[in-house]
């Protein structure tokens, strides 16, 4: 029986998603939880990573319980937070079908971007925001998201993996973007079918670029349309730990 | 010159806010910062001492900087945040009058209470929140809040510290006690002249208790007025996690 698990954690203590020899990563915490319940090794499999440091409201992970084990399937999130730390919660599981994949049938995934711009930043924000204690052209920032809203060639907002080959295609289509002002700065929301390795941090540090008048909007359009060129957007690749995966939402929900 | 400094902190690393010997506490933190900066042993005195876990929005402190030294007032802050670990930032920094005292001066404090009612607690809120996934009986919790409010001898509703003798006077008056209902639980909020040792932790224990029906009102109403009865109500006292000292005011604001 496949059973998706809705999964919420707090990214700091974790060498981000995915299983690496000899560090502890949330995807390892979770299958020894798992195993811990199934009393067999069982693997998980996620919609995607996330990086060291990236927090999750929603992530999505499916795996298939052994047709001998009878627990229920909406009773897997309650049996295995009472194996996982703390700064993991499964926050739902349910049956899906057979031909689910966390990864596959995903059609859209939600990042929001948390900033601080006041002065000094609460403890509370540590680990969880970018503080970035100078003001922000708030027309600015909506010029961008609007920018970066619809379909376009991301290559030049995205990262290749230490040990991965290029993408087969960069092109993706955002479906929102946009930000909302809190008292203390900004958070950030983007929506879309799919985003590149690091795409949602360097989308949000060109952003902040622009927004603090250190960018013409201009060149942020070029690195929108110029696929030939050249563009240095890695330094602008704004910290991990104000990043969070929202959703992940598939068709049949 | 006296200084008033605004502090906010996050109350998980620390063993409370006051001095103690081989123990990393909030106080003994700020010192070292202080007198990295004024390149001299500086004391602190704070509106009162928060417990091991407990947090601060607003804690308020004061010490005096040495004439001899000229920085500025309120840049006391940004140069002690320099000095401090994340987890503790000065909000603020000002001039006082030199008879202004953090603890003596003080008129009135408002600490809040959060408690997660919903089954899976979010990992963002381990060690900020209380866990209690029961329903809560909002129209019970109102009735509480009014019984709390005015002035009471809340000697039940206290702790004797460690170390200390009895207390001349239990008698407090708590201006406001109101809870802000949140999509994952309610937050509690208590204003007042001065509050006994555990005394906000009591309060919101006995409050979650009635208010899942497990204490008639009656006996609420007894522990508020019967000072000669005996009532055990450590048993009631709520996580430290899940408090926050909000504000302190002074009659000059």
């Amino acid at each position: 029986m496949r059973i998706k698990l809705t999964i919420a954690y707090d990214g700091a203590p974790y060498k981000g998603w995915q299983y690496q020899p000899g560090m502890v990563t949330v995807q390892e915490t979770i299958e020894e939880a798992l195993s811990a319940v199934a009393k067999q090794r069982l693997s998980i499999y996620a919609s995607g990573r996330t990086d060291t440091g990236v927090h999750a409201n929603g992530q999505v992970a499916h795996f298939d319980a052994p047709e001998a084990l009878t627990l229920p399937p909406e009773r897997w999130a309650a049996a295995l937070n009472t194996k996982l730390p703390p700064f993991i919660r499964i926050m739902a599981s349910a049956q899906v079908a057979e031909d689910f994949h966390s990864r596959f049938s995903a059609v859209s995934k939600t990042y929001q971007y948390r900033v601080i711009t006041r002065e000094v930043m609460h403890p509370h924000y540590h680990g969880r925001a970018w503080h970035m204690p100078r003001g922000l052209d708030l027309a600015i920032l909506q010029q961008v998201m609007e920018a970066y809203q619809g379909e376009h060639d991301f290559r030049h907002f995205s990262a290749l993996r230490g040990n991965e080959t290029e993408e087969t295609s960069y092109v993706r289509h955002i479906t929102e973007a946009c930000y909302d002002q809190q008292e203390d700065g900004v958070v950030i929301r983007y929506s879309g079918n799919g985003f590149l390795y690091k795409m949602v941090r360097i989308l949000t540090g060109v952003a902040v670029q622009a927004a603090q008048g250190r960018m013409e909007l201009s060149q942020l359009h070029a690195m929108l349309s110029d696929v030939e060129g050249e563009y240095n957007t890695a330094k602008f690749c704004a910290p991990a730990g104000g990043l969070t995966l929202q959703e992940v939402r598939y068709p049949t929900e």
